[in-house]
């Protein structure tokens, strides 16, 4: 039977593709999103994916995946740095976590050195670009 | 007549009775809610329950208590520790306004000790578990 | 060609008029919105106006402004001083950036003396009333 | 009736046009004072323009406002961060005091971060170049 | 021999009577002028009074007072807090200088608390309102 | 033409298997090793696997991936948060550079958070278990 | 052709030769301004003198120096230590400033130590008596 | 049924006998090696001794006594205050550890003052001398 | 009789030649042992070479020097700044110890200004290349 | 009856002319001592001229000036940060000292911004080039 | 062509031989100085010798190599840990420099560790006692 | 057999007796030389007397007294405080030293508390005027 991934993606990250292409890629939000379904098929992974702006929604979505996703694939974008709402949410979750951050984020401002998600997460994916996100697939469909 | 309470969840309190209920009980949200209600009946007061995980829509939720409710009952969860936008909405508001914490805040990890509401609410009730709700119904009965 | 300006408004700025009229004035929020446009027909300028209670709403509404608008007068109340979305959404934007207080912030209390828009600002128009929105635009207009 | 409005400057600011026109504009001191004049025309305010190197002599014409004027648009200059003789001279004053900056303050060096007179002004107008004059008439005008 | 008496007042203290007169009182600086000249005919003391707003004409008043008075009575109002020019002029004076503050400084601001003026003054009077003109003349009487 | 990749395990990790397998699973290093040479296969990668329990070892094994490799999976162990022997040998290579731990450093002692390596790898992956390894050289492979 | 030189003295310097004589010397500011305008004769120096108790025209003197001088001695007494619109003034003038003091600072209380204006000065001459305004000049003739 | 022990020792122990004799006996290795395998006989503990001056060696070298040794003696040297990997090693290890160390390392520079493996060791025996092993296998022999 | 000299160099050392040229030259380390081999010959000495990335093959080096070598000339590397196991066996080593550096240390990174070996060492040869190398040599004959 | 200088310059000051002619001019050390006795002769002075690059002879020239000069002009160079013997020297001669530094040394390393020397010196000049010399002169000249 | 060197002593260097010989040797400064200039001969260099225990004198034969060395050999002794005016000396020479001491200042006192030259040195050599100078004479040799 | 005994002062202590008499007396050093030669001959010390103002001549002359002098009487004034050289001239001497200071340095500027020369002194006498010289002497004598 095959698992149920949530790819969610916080805000200001469904201007990729348009936002300093030189350090996020060209590939849009909808590339990704598009490259992370598919790769669900051949691994047998039903893929749903979304993204928004808004704390709240990110929370209200994270608390939806308890029931019908087997986990989490998460970039939680500029809200990773200062949301403790969404890492309470992740708490209540039971499925495997993995954040994602497309830019090596060790390498960036101080204030981006720190993730509250992090505490939570089972796999942590930095600086592999938009691949991170297929990275992180591959990685829940062989934790079978 | 009869007065009209609004008794107000934040984030992540929608999943009572599913999270920790070592910490938080087994009572869901509804049964809380129903709770309330009853208790309302009791004490002649009209009790209207709403949740919400967006910040927006508790600020919302609070503008729109302004002429339908005497009081408010407010534990606004993760919020409470940062967010200025609902103490602001809070302080739109005219009536009574009692903050309830179902643990006791003071207990747990250092971020959580600040609530910015606590500024503007008349009586903070923490710790009493969900008892804490029908606590502040009893005392907005006793404030003819 | 007249340019399009977009008018955006944050947390609780939907209850001007009702809200200390002693201090924000009697004017309701769709009062102000009015006066905006009207003034825009005089400057040639397309104004569009837009508020909301969530900041994920006022991240997306900036995005949203890349390629609809030439400039942005904005008012982000409370999410002023506290967030970095808006922030990283106004960076995203190439226009020019007017901010907005209806009231003095640097008669208030401490931690409202700070906004973290004003660093990305061209202008900052403070204690001026729902005048200070008519100033924004007329400023606007002057930098054909 | 028309209203009357000193326009004041402070120190150093009888040189616009020759100091770093880069930042401060071509525009020199008469210039602006004539378009203040001009559009006080327009907007049936009676405009009396003053520039003082001297603090005595800003404390002075201030105080002299008092019964002849109803509105002051003042840019003190460099006595913005150190006098506190004009910020008295301004308590004194009952009628609307709109404090102007050329440049974005908030951009310059820490010591021109703190204004003594915005603890006392009604708007405060910062980084609209010497438009922000005109703005602050504007809003004078709008006070009937 | 009658002595010569000059008392000098400061900054904003010409509009005496009118500013805050529930702490200043509703005395002009007039009346407190007279006041000072009838009580100097009583004690035998021939009195002069002048003010100014300007830092730059308190020291050439305090100049001039060198060979025209036996002794100063001075309120140099917000200069107490920040002159030194004012200090230097006191200290070419070689007769008795007597500093009055017509409020009590020191329950008001904290940069209103030192005054440069009181380590060359020979007493200083606070807070007993405009009688403390008085008190000083009396004191100069007494020092025959 | 393929793509040789060194993928270089520390001090203890010859263990696995046999070490916390319930944190660290039950597979050997040998397997590991396999699975990595397996992928590589289908990923047109030639990997080579070395370990040691040595700091020299693995300095000697770094320059010789200088020429022999074009990329580098290194998990360093407990050496990643002391040895700057192989941090300056990582600056001698110049080719991709990926970092493994097993398990999620970010969560165990505040001396494990913090990496020597971290500063010159490319991408980091962090508590995807033994899968990390694979993950990363799927991430090399799309690195044409 | 000759130079203008203007030679500017600030707070109390009009009362040299009274004021402790035995530190300051006999000459009064009349004698030394008269010593420099012979002197400057010799030099062919065209030689300004100016005083000024208040900040504000020091400021303007120095603002009208730029196009009728060639170089600057300035003496501004005690604003020497608190002006920052006397040194605003001077760095809006291109010519040779050459900063005088009458009596040696380094012997002198600690505030005197530090002056705002050596920072813009291209000589200092210092504890040489008024002899000093002439070496200035001296100096000036001899940077043809 | 005999209890096998390993005797480990680390950096520079190899020279005992020659290296300072007056601090550290004129027993070589081999003699104190031959006392704890005569003393093992007595004690019904097999003894097995290795050194190495090798960080890697003895990393490896518990690791191996996992499966054939029930306890470890060990004087890592050197290595005592720097090593997380031998820790690591350790903490692989399920028998009792006990440390030695010869000389009282309290009592010498300060920089050998902490050792990372007391953090895991069962027991500690300090400037006993050599007969710090023979206490060592004493004390297993008595954990039955 | 002729002397026996150990070279020895430590960690990354064995890439000279090709690690930045510019700094270290473009001798190998092949080159310099040949040089000092040749060197030998000539001042009657006998040169055995060893270099290790290893701290512990060092270490051990360094005691088999004893009894074989009359002199050690090292150049520890990286491991100059960390190692105490290197500096505790040079302690057990009587014959003259030369320390060597290539570079200048004294104009690198502050974490490079400090060598454990120099407490130990007999003579410090910094900052003249290869040539250090065959300084040392030199010294060591004429120690005879 | 003329007066007697010594004109004094210390350490490196020999070398003018050839070191750092863009900062210090390109007159040597005997141009400056031809010009200084050549002014003297105007100014009936006689002008004895000394260097030393030693603290010792300077001390004892110092000492010599006692009865034979009537005033020294001092330039100590580096000395002046450190020497306090050259300060005893100093306080020990009853004539007129005036410290001479060619350039401003107010804008260079902070090590040089104090002078022992100027705490004895009558005056100081300051970043007038070698014509600090002449204007030293002349003013001894002028203490009649 | 051959290079000339000074080889310059500093203060008390003069006694070498007789000054505690177990350190510093038997060598008197005439060996040492003879062995120089023979060294000299063989490699081509020119040797010039000189010792003072005077700093002055010393800067001044280090202003004499300028033009009639092409490098210096120096040992300060004291004075390498005090004096700027030798520092300041050896940065007017353009040529070579290596800084020697007889015993290694690592194991003296704390005060002897840093010397002000090694900050313009090219070549460092300490502890290798009187054949440090030949070493540095040596290294200058092959710097052809 | 008598002693002989150095007694040395450094510099400014040639004009004793001219200097500050009220702290130093009226005798001039030749007093004080002649007052030790009359009370050597009384203790049957061969009293010999040098005095210098330079930091290398008494570095010298302190050199010269090994062998010729039992033991020194030494009076370093200033260098006391700064020099390191005369330190250790003085610990290349192997006879008794005794250090003099005529005032009590103590009770002087803060500089001239730590006296580098006191750390090899045998015995410091400070305060007792010119006296304490004698006393130097008998304590000498004592020490046959």
């Amino acid at each position: 039977m095959s698992k149920t991934v949530l790819v969610l993606n916080g805000p200001n990250l469904n201007t990729l593709g348009t936002r300093q292409p030189e350090i996020y890629g060209s590939q849009t939000l909808a590339d990704v999103e598009d490259a992370c379904r598919k790769l669900g098929d051949q691994l047998s992974l039903s893929v749903n994916c979304a993204q928004s702006n808004s704390e709240g929604d990110l929370v209200t979505m994270i608390q939806n995946a308890r029931g019908t996703a087997d986990a989490i694939v998460i970039n939680a974008g500029a809200y990773s740095h200062t949301s403790i709402a969404i890492l309470d949410a992740l708490n209540l979750f039971d499925g495997l976590v993995i954040e994602v951050h497309i830019s090596n984020i060790h390498k960036r401002e101080a204030f981006r050195h720190h993730s509250h998600i992090s505490g939570r997460a089972d796999g942590v994916i930095v600086g592999c670009g938009t691949d991170g996100y297929l990275l992180a697939l591959r990685h829940i469909a062989t934790r079978g």
